[in-house]
């Protein structure tokens, strides 16, 4: 049985699978052939819940004595958008001009075609590491990620699985291959606030109580001041207004009431809860403080609900996990890559509560884009930073 | 021939004429009958227009050797609403417990038929007045208001009519008949604010650009600090945000764009023109420093569009009209009226461009709303108060 060292042909079996979120499109089966051709086992938990369709989720491992490392990733991606838009189709893996275009190709088939590359010829070369590998490839990472990172990790932990350590192989660099890898993220918390006034006729605003002039106080105290400069290790906290609406279409009425939507991503200085009370004490003072605006004799009456659960802030600090794999992209590529904590959240949020994770990947510039491509050539630079990884972390 | 001189009676004619805008269900045809009584030429002319409905007026006059005094009003009436909760039909005129239930009984067919009541009573006491009295009713106060007073007054105009005084008889007494003599309106301006930004993930602000952050501080800047404290013959002016919308549902996305409308009642320390310039520094201002909150280097893109014509503020302060119709008030009624600029717009801001214009006429407290009723004895009492005007303007 031929190994499957060669990450384009990897990626290439990948894309031709229309894996698009809950869909497995055979992206999980190809993924397991390969595995299992340099003996891995693989394992096809499918989890289920009353509102969301049932996900495929794969677990293997290549059993070692000695530390185990995880790789973490999905092979589900996200719609192709207007098929007819992209150059090459997005399921056919067509390479032109040195790219290779298709829906994952880097978010994120592309790392996993590496890294399978990277382990395969490891195995090739070394036999079998001084300890384990596992993949953690989910199926359920771009829709609502129920049945996917999270239920796989409880899943596998239930059977005794622990980790030492853990790379998720999303597309981490802005610009170019070994710009950056993340070693945490800033958390996410999300909420609504709704101001209840009394509906009126413009002529007579003192029997009428205008709710959008509260919201007006209640969004300027949480856009000013800021809530933090930022930490030594992360941006500052950023709070955005995501919508506000009233939906009043006389201009002779005013409105009985207005609601606005925000999100903060936020830092170290902050958990969940201490932020949460931040926003309650901005917004208390704000309606207090708008009883002494004109025509106003009670504070803005206002509901604030929290959205969803918050993701936690955090921060690897597993120095033998960062820096190896810095220097690994030091030897392959010539230069060191930053470390991040900035950008959105992955499921390094899920898996950090197991073990140190960080997160390296191919450039993110076309994910999620019509034309989603990667240069074959950063498919073998990818290649070589994981397998100089898995010499050195094994070492 | 009788004369109408029973305001009660006038009243339940006019209210079984189904003449919810833009019918005229059959209501001038009945006040022309009454006019005719006691010699009044009347004319009824109809006005079209491209997107609206035709609409009937009327226009009548009793004409002597004197100055021109001008009644104006509506017998078209707001729509009944639900029917079922009315405790007397709509368009019966039922009398229970000492009042006339029906729509328009207040909104203004009841001043109408006070009006034509004490015209009337003068007639048969002394015989046409020394002077001239003219009817200016239209059937399209409550709809569009393009093919009714403006209309009228053009044509009347153009036909060579002048006028010396004019008092329109909508409802004016907040709580009991005599309280309010309104003499004089506020302006009203409309405009839309809409600032542009760019769309993006909460995660990477600085790739995109919040409309709403510009929004807030612009709705900011128009909240405060209040536009003047009032003058001494009006209240403050008052600017009130009818709504923001953005319609966004992701709480990840950060939006393209916000807009908002607001509607402001302006006092005689504006001309329209002057408001709309400080409107325009207020925004261009807070636009400007919106690029000094974290995360800004460009002041906020807004537009503003000013929504529909201005309606310009006025004061009348003709004496004469003023003071004959206040004493008029009080020696029926035992107590002086208050003169007033409060409230919404009315017809009079057309009329005042030709002649000095105050309105007074019945209790408005029911007007609009399901079970509008007016007091018998109301009808009896401004009956008595238009007469006494008649006879003392005239003497
Ligand atoms: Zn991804
Ligand atoms: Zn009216």
């Amino acid at each position: 049985m031929t190994l499957p060292t060669d990450p384009a042909a990897n990626l290439a079996e990948l894309i031709r699978c229309p894996s698009v979120t809950p869909a497995e499109g055979n992206a999980l089966s190809v993924l397991s052939g390969m595995l299992k051709a340099f003996d891995c086992t693989v394992e096809r938990p499918v989890f289920s819940d009353e509102d969301t369709p049932d996900v495929e989720n794969l677990y293997a491992r290549l059993s070692g004595n000695g530390p185990h490392l995880m790789f973490a990733g999905h092979t589900d991606v996200v719609p192709p958008g207007d098929e007819a838009a992209w150059t090459h189709p997005p399921f056919e893996a067509v390479v032109a001009n040195g790219e290779m275009y298709g829906r994952g190709a880097v978010d994120m088939k592309g790392g996993i075609a590496c890294f399978v590359a990277a382990l395969a010829r490891y195995v090739e070369r070394h036999g079998r590491p001084r300890g384990s590998v596992s993949f953690l490839i989910t199926g359920d990472e771009e829709g609502p990620a129920i049945n996917g990172t999270v239920k796989l990790l409880e899943w596998a932990a239930a059977r005794g699985e622990s980790w030492d350590a853990a790379i998720v192989g999303e597309p981490t660099n802005p610009e170019k291959l070994g710009d950056m890898i993340k070693i945490g993220r800033r958390g996410s918390l999300s909420g609504r606030i709704t101001v209840t006034g009394t509906q009126g006729h413009v002529a007579y605003p003192h029997l009428a109580d205008n709710p959008v002039r509260g919201m007006v106080a209640l969004l300027d105290a949480l856009l000013s001041p800021p809530l933090d400069e930022g930490t030594e290790d992360f941006q500052a906290t950023n709070l955005e207004i995501t919508t506000v609406d009233v939906g009043n279409k006389a201009t002779n009425v005013i409105p009985a009431k207005a609601s606005a939507t925000f999100n903060i991503r936020f830092n170290d200085s902050w958990s969940a809860e201490s932020l949460q009370a931040e926003i309650h004490n901005r917004l208390d003072r704000a309606a207090e403080e708008n009883r002494l605006r004109p025509g106003r004799e009670e504070p803005a009456a206002f509901d604030l609900e929290w959205l969803g659960r918050a993701s936690p802030v955090f921060l690897t600090r597993d120095e033998k996990l960062i820096d190896t794999l810095s220097a690994s992209v030091e030897v392959v590529t010539g230069s060191r890559p930053g470390l991040s904590t900035s950008g959105g959240t992955s499921d390094a949020r899920f898996i950090k509560d197991y073990c140190p994770v960080v997160e390296f990947g191919l450039v993110g510039q076309t994910m999620h884009m019509v034309d989603e491509r990667v240069a074959v050539a950063d498919l073998e630079t990818l290649t070589q930073i994981y397998l100089r990884f898995l010499e050195d972390w094994f070492a």
